[in-house]
């Protein structure tokens, strides 16, 4: 069979292939029948070039047209959304609804929505203009996006329609989009909507590229070369962290999102006062699409009680009454079992699972572990190990400054949450515990699990290294999602006709945001 | 004579040095007699526990007192502006009047206060508040801030004064600033003044503290510690490169201002116009401060005319007629004459200057080379060598064509200035070179000269890699460089006594710009 081709300079085409892979079906182990390519350099460098003209043709183009393009995009994901969703499915095991067609489709197809009205906006960009002496600066697309989907969520986050690639266009850049191996057919669709959209809105044909695979030292190279702007990565640690030494090293920003295992602090006062709710909650968290996101509650400080030992008898029942889904592949069961028994090693119990579940599809056991505060705190680097999928370890602490120490030891995450109980009893360990843990995540939460990432302004899916790797920036929630790709460019007793249109006198649209001789204002200069 | 105390933890104590220095009067050579530590990492690691210490107490602090600080600095500065401009001119060789008196000490006292006023505002935080789910984020302070400082400005860039050190601190962070070794006696005074103003203030004692000097391994293990936050840097590009080489390994920001040759575009219609007027701002730019400015423009781009030549002679004639001043340091006239000769051995010609100036002083002929374009697009890496001192190399260009051809052969620059004729007459060249220049620089002027970067809101000071290290960021003004040494943390369902002040229901001082439900506003929610 021959290979499929790859999405380059607006056509698809052979590509110069160095393998070939197949996607499986996670739920009975069958392949799908196409030969996808792993891409070689000259697959790369004939995208590099091709973006470097798409960028300078974008950069000359009316921003209503990149936002006719995100809303025709989110269109035709609308108008396709069952055969994106069965295609998913079969590529993932996950549940068409309520997981697809319910959740993931149209909060991919609202991102590009929230994309496409800030484009149309301008106000991301942070207009300043400083009239007196004629200095404007204004944030400018930086020039063409690398985007790298994880596995684990094939339209939110994919290289070719997520919440990067929505920001990343929505900024001005053009994006070339690597496909997750786990679900080339699923992309291979989005980048043919994308590429309609471009076609509908008249955008530069190379606008968006797809390359779906490629091997580790051509993606080393690609995130380093001189004419991409910056590369956005969602997945592992490791490969992650690669990707940020090649970035670095050559001077191009890289924005990552890597695991986390998102500690969760349930106070004494929370566990007398509602146990069995908290329990329910954290297992419906923990379980949910087999626990394969990166907010998953996977580390729960818990303190040593009667009450305490309810709450975990609970959780035990729950994660032992919900049948484990297939997980996304062979390769995610085999770390999580790798993980589970990395913790066990170091000193974790289980309480419940801890091994594989015989097939069809790659299962493995909805898994909770145990250790005390002081355990832990004897090897605290591998009692953090994350466990992608629904496993999650339980810390006993003994009082309030063994939990501290517990906090103090964790590296950075996502999220953070803290239930106290409602009448006070628990706000002086609050106030002694949620400083430790607000320093060690971007998202701090009250009373709530961290699954479920709202697409809002004021969302910050971020936080400190090793969790991302600029703790200054979120990857979902517009404006400020943009301005990650993006570079600051200054305008200095430039001639009014040639200065940019959001810098001029006259605001371009009456509702743009600028910062006017220190004011924020949606009027014109002088007015 | 013993070794000056370093200021670590609020006192000045003596330091663990692994060696000593003293700094030379570069108008005569000769040494001052202070001896001055190298401090070792016992100094590092004691400095950083400490501010680690101060960051928490800040943490708890109202602003104000920080505004406090800044406002109280500023006026120590000034009341002991005599005493630090003698003692810079010391150290610096630069004159007392007007350089230190009259500019570079009212720059540093007006970005202190510009910063207290930010600080106060609260609106560089970009606080973003989503009632209808209770989600709110806002920027806050990173944690311990290394500054380092360079040797061109003992005040406006010192670690323990300057502009980064300004942001640092209204962004809620404690500074351990690292002198640099050619003005030890100046930055004494600063910490003095600023230690002095933590007291006024209240402010925890190790807000600010100072080493003189560090060998480079403890240099690169401070800025890598997990103890800091943010690193700010400016300087040369080879030690720049290697403190961010340290800190990206670690997932530490950091900040890096770096050399710059600040392309000069002079199109044939101005010069045509008012090429004697040209000539006489280039060598006035060029000549100023001895040349040691990072924004001093030292590459010049000219389209080969005879009024062209007429220019050249204009300048030389003005070149000629300077005095040479002494250089910063005998490393500077060096590293000087190094570059013209690298600049000379691949092809650039001497139009003047070209050699060492007999003592007293370390000095330098004022120097022009030329290339042709051609020539230049032969060796273009070694042809925009920083040749940092009163030196420019001038590429006279056949045609468009050409010139794009250099412009597009720059590396990342700090500005990027074109001049055209006032009558349209340049206006197709302008719209053909304008693009490629714009994408290599941060800041684009139009018929001026890039020496003098005013502090404001609108300001880059900043650019693409190697003239920093990201493009999105600058150095100078407010509030945009506050937002280098935040985190971006967001609140979930936190109740609302919980959450900071400036995220609360009611605008905490009832003028602080916030993102609310979409739009900023200074009113409270639900106002």
């Amino acid at each position: 069979m021959p290979l499929q081709p790859v999405l380059i300079g607006g056509e698809w085409r052979h590509a110069h292939a160095t393998g070939s892979f197949r996607s499986v079906n996670p739920a009975d182990g069958t392949p799908f029948p196409e030969e996808f390519p792993v891409s070689g350099w000259p697959d790369c460098d004939a995208a590099l070039s091709a973006a470097v003209a798409a960028a300078a043709g974008l950069a000359a183009m009316p921003r209503e047209r990149i936002a006719q393009f995100l809303t025709r995009f989110a269109e035709r994901l609308e108008t396709n959304a069952a055969e994106l969703a069965e295609t998913a499915h079969g590529e993932t095991g996950l549940p068409k609804a309520p997981r697809f067609t319910e959740v993931e489709l149209p909060r991919t197809v609202n991102q590009l929505r929230q994309a496409a009205a800030a484009a149309l906006d301008g106000s991301w960009s942070l207009p300043t203009i400083d009239s007196k002496i004629n200095l404007r600066s204004c944030l400018a697309a930086i020039g063409p996006v690398v985007v790298i989907g994880p596995n684990n969520f094939p339209f939110a986050y994919s290289g070719a329609a997520g919440g990067d690639f929505a920001a990343a266009i929505a900024s001005g850049n053009p994006v070339i989009a690597k496909g997750h191996p786990l679900h080339p057919r699923t992309i291979r669709l989005l980048a043919r909507e994308a590429q309609g959209a471009v076609g509908d809105a008249g955008l530069p044909a190379s606008t968006v590229q797809l390359l779906y695979h490629m091997e580790p030292d051509s993606g080393i190279r690609l995130v380093s070369d001189p004419r991409i702007g910056a590369t956005a990565f969602t997945g592992s640690r490791g490969a992650g962290l690669a990707i940020k030494a090649a970035a670095d090293a050559a001077g191009k920003p890289v924005y990552l999102e890597l695991s986390s295992v998102n500690p969760v602090v349930v106070l004494p006062g929370a566990v007398a006062e509602r146990g069995p709710k908290i329990a329910e909650e954290f297992a419906g968290s923990c379980l949910l699409g087999g626990g394969q996101f990166c907010t998953n509650p996977g580390f729960v400080v818990l303190f040593a009680r009667a009450a305490t030992e309810d709450l975990i008898e609970q959780a035990r029942k729950r994660f032992e009454a919900v049948t484990p889904p297939p997980l996304l592949s062979s390769g995610v069961a085999r770390s999580l079992a790798e993980s589970v028994q990395a913790l066990r090693a170091a000193g974790a119990q289980l309480v419940t699972g801890g091994s594989p579940v015989p097939p069809p599809g790659f299962r493995y056991a909805n898994t909770l572990l145990r250790v005390t505060g002081e355990r832990f705190l004897a090897a605290p680097e591998t009692l953090q190990t994350e466990a992608f999928g629904s496993a999650a370890l339980l810390v006993t602490v003994r009082d309030a400054r063994e939990a501290a120490a517990v906090l103090g030891a964790l590296h950075g995450n996502l999220t953070g949450s803290i239930y106290s109980d409602s009448r006070g009893g628990d706000d002086a360990l609050y106030g002694q515990l949620a400083p430790l843990l607000r320093e060690r995540v971007g998202r701090l939460l009250n009373d709530k699990m961290p699954t479920g990432v709202a697409v809002s302004p004021a969302m910050n899916h971020g936080g400190p290294y090793p969790a991302t790797g600029h703790p200054g920036f979120t990857a979902v929630g517009m404006p400020a999602s943009l301005r990650r790709f993006a570079k600051l460019q200054c305008y200095d007793n430039v001639r009014a006709e040639r200065l940019p249109v959001p810098l001029r006198d006259k605001n371009p649209n009456g509702r743009m945001w600028r910062l006017v001789d220190g004011q924020w204002t949606q009027r014109d200069v002088g007015a």
